[in-house]
């Protein structure tokens, strides 16, 4: 076990160096004083070369194979042998990409984000085209770099959801879409019968920030092992098992940002949390997959935070914290509004309904890119054709079409799936947990989440990373990813909220 | 220059882990939730040896050689040769210490950082005398490793004070306990012509933070390039010339500690963000010597702060802030009350005048343990009887004496010699100033600071660590450290206020 020792403590130290570049991270965007940014840049840049090096080095890839030979026999399920199985991926996939090409791609993502700000700002996409055009072709040499046997887009999917492929995922949207789009058209012809307007009143911030601390902590989030701060854009981030942040930010005119949005980056941090202590400062201690992280901060969101039980717990304590504008709101009327549907152009506010359609556009178009059948410069056309078929609207601009998203711009080619993958999981892991645990519904009317929390600590949580996404979900489920449940859920949910 | 080039990129890069690490630091202190502790110490842990091996490696040692060959005849005062001797020195003073023994040095000190805060808390000075034994012995190895000529505690101090020699900080203090002894007598007669009563009522936290904050704007902070948060020891940290932050804590029923804590703080804040742009990434982005930066905290707090000419302009604000207590107090009285003398058991809490005879009786029993003419068993018994001696009062208790400080604990013996140093240096910076731009006194009766600040960042901030202490000293002000300014001071401020 002696080389084992020694890989683990070659990788807690490239974790203590992740871990470092997290902080610098967290702290500017939520600490930082505005002329800090130049220096901070330089520092992330030294923390991840160092972080780079130590990773790819030939001294980590012998000390895997030593500790894999130590470990022969050692049990699947193991610690051990989820480590080195975990650790070997990770150092193939980093050193299959020559050093040159990470600086490249580091340079080229880097400018581009500037140029798709300011595209974007001003809604000019022919200034943001050769931009993307760039990156869409260093994806594609990505994924000669990390190989892959059936189609290019599978190794760049793997690098988000490993182990799933395209053919697959392809399948699952395949035929969710063809479930969903007809539901959107019936909703979409009774989109009146909900109204949101109470949402949109005036609702204090720091009453807002006292409540919806309130309903996380008794989700279970601890402030003695994270904090939360405000951003423009809020996200969940850890420095260790025990120090798990989130982030959220406030509309004093609409109640949703805060409040859905903290309970999602909740999620997030539950999930973290919840890892195996044993698991610190290993490359387990993190999620499974970007997908089932979406599906840990969907569920408490939408399955939990959007459903009829928690709020007739919470309902009335929030209509006593805000009498106005909610006093004379009734549950129900809060109920539909909070669960409105409404095609519309911005994927980030879509509700439950349409949002998975928003991304098979972006899933669709990413591969027809790659695959040659779509040009970059057709794509605004194109977005806005698809976006009439499956939602029944039409972006007036590319500023609220295809230049909306972040992520091409940064290189993330092969990232969107993994949302709508989470939104399937989420549904396959609460229906799972409802069967163990039959008691859970009524412990939520309760305002109580242990027995929910606890599932999800046993089952998803404290693994980190040991199992790959659909190798989780069908030792949990006993069934692979499926959109199925998730139809399901949809259906009889928003069945009863439009009176389909 | 490409080696010079080289050398630059590889100590910038240094930097950034040691920056990276400080920012770990600052946030332990301010942010973090307590159950990150742990990992924390892994990850600082981590950083600091990175940071280390990148240091002494032989390849540092070969660029600098290289790099001063490249250099050979470049200006003294050119940033080139400044940062080619400065990356000399610290390489050296690095090298010398083995790495066996930089480890054990920590391990024994984390350990005694403990026990001496469990030893204080009970007074137990006999828990804590094994570990202050073994500091001593790897104080005293590590004078060895680094090397003297003249006394062993050259090298201590020379860690802290670049340049300064045993004898010659002996001489200046003898110099200045023959005046300031007498001194402390004569006001000890007289200590009933002031009360500070006014400052010891009820003081919103709100009103002391927006009041501090209002002055140390005008001093020059910039919120742009830092901030301020709050802990139970004050400090400032920096983490680029444009990222320098500050910390300070509240007492509801004391004025001082926030306000004048605040102004140090500052002081030292303003040091580094004056540092020429030029500098950063550079071993000279920081200060000359604990000393010179000490010198800077003291010059706002006590020169600026404490001096009437500034409470003049201030005080009718600060009145308007609190009526209650403070409107019926007149400048005169308070002007008093903030420069009460009060000879004390604590250094912390000590006045200007009493101040360095505490440094001073920790400067000499350093030297004496070091020279085995003190045993650690005894130093109880001698401290109060040199306390007696000095100041008048004998402690009660260990804890109130020889127990108060964490320094010893941490390992940091040399260290004290600083805090007076830096009191001398500052009057004579301040009288230097004030021949250079009489307009300073006038200014600051009108709240304004700027030729003060520009004339310190032009004579010294600018420069970071180009110059050691003495050598800055006696380019600015034509003289090396004295005590001379700093007792002339001291007569004629107390005298008045005493009536002497």
């Amino acid at each position: 076990m002696e080389k084992y020792q020694q890989l683990k403590e070659r990788m807690a130290e490239i974790m203590d160096v992740t871990m470092a570049a997290a902080l610098l991270n967290w702290d500017q965007q939520t600490q930082m004083p505005p002329a800090g940014a130049e220096a901070r840049a330089q520092q992330l840049g030294t923390l991840s070369k160092i972080a780079h090096q130590m990773h790819v080095a030939d001294e980590t890839g012998r000390l895997i194979e030593a500790a894999a030979a130590d470990l022969d026999g050692a049990d699947y399920d193991s610690d051990e042998a989820a480590f080195v199985r975990v650790a070997r991926r990770d150092y193939e996939q980093a050193t299959r990409l020559p050093p040159e090409f990470v600086a490249e791609f580091s340079r080229v993502t880097a400018l581009a984000h500037e140029v798709w700000a300011k595209a974007r700002a001003e809604n000019r996409f022919e200034d943001f085209r050769p931009s993307l055009e760039k990156i869409f072709d260093l994806a594609r040499q990505a994924a000669e770099y990390l190989g892959y046997t059936d189609h290019i887009y599978d190794a760049l999917l793997d690098q988000y959801e490993p182990g799933m492929k395209t053919a697959h995922v392809r399948a699952i949207f395949d035929e969710l879409k063809k479930d969903l789009v007809p539901l959107v058209h019936a909703i979409s012809e009774r989109l009146d019968a909900v109204d949101d307007v109470c949402l949109h009143q005036e609702f204090d911030e720091d009453k807002q920030r006292d409540f919806t601390y309130e309903v996380i902590q008794k989700f279970g989030y601890d402030f003695n092992r994270g904090r939360v701060d405000r951003t423009v854009h809020p996200f969940a981030t850890n420095f260790s098992i025990n120090d798990v942040r989130i982030t959220t930010r406030y509309d004093r005119t609409f109640l949703n940002p805060a409040l859905f949005g903290t309970l999602h980056e909740t999620g997030h941090a539950l999930y973290e949390l919840g890892v195996d202590p044993a698991l610190e400062r290993t490359p387990l201690a993190n999620g499974s997959s970007l997908g089932v992280h979406e599906s840990q901060s969907r569920l408490w969101e939408n399955l939990v935070g959007r459903s009829r039980g928690f709020w007739k717990h919470f309902y009335p304590k929030l209509q006593q914290v805000f009498p106005t504008p909610l006093g004379g709101v009734s549950l129900d009327t809060f109920y539909g509004a909070i669960n409105k549907v409404q095609p519309s152009l911005i994927r980030v506010e879509a509700d439950e309904v349409t949002y998975n359609l928003h991304i098979m556009l972006r899933f669709e178009l990413e591969q027809e890119i790659l695959e040659g059948k779509v040009k970059i410069a057709e794509l605004p056309e194109i977005w806005k054709a698809r976006m009439q078929e499956y939602l029944g609207v039409t972006p007036p601009t590319d500023a609220l079409g295809v230049l909306q998203d972040v992520h091409w711009s940064s290189g993330l080619i092969g990232y969107f799936a993994t949302y709508a993958l989470g939104n399937l999981m989420s549904v396959q892991l609460w229906d799972k947990a409802l069967a163990d645990a039959p008691d859970i519904p009524s412990q939520i009317e309760r305002g109580e989440f242990d027995a929910l929390r606890e599932w999800l600590r046993q089952n998803v949580h404290r693994h980190g990373r040991k199992y790959m996404p659909d190798e989780l979900m069908r030792r949990v489920t006993g069934e692979g990813i499926q959109s199925r449940s998730y139809m399901r859920y949809l259906k009889r949910k928003y069945g009863e909220i439009y009176g389909l």
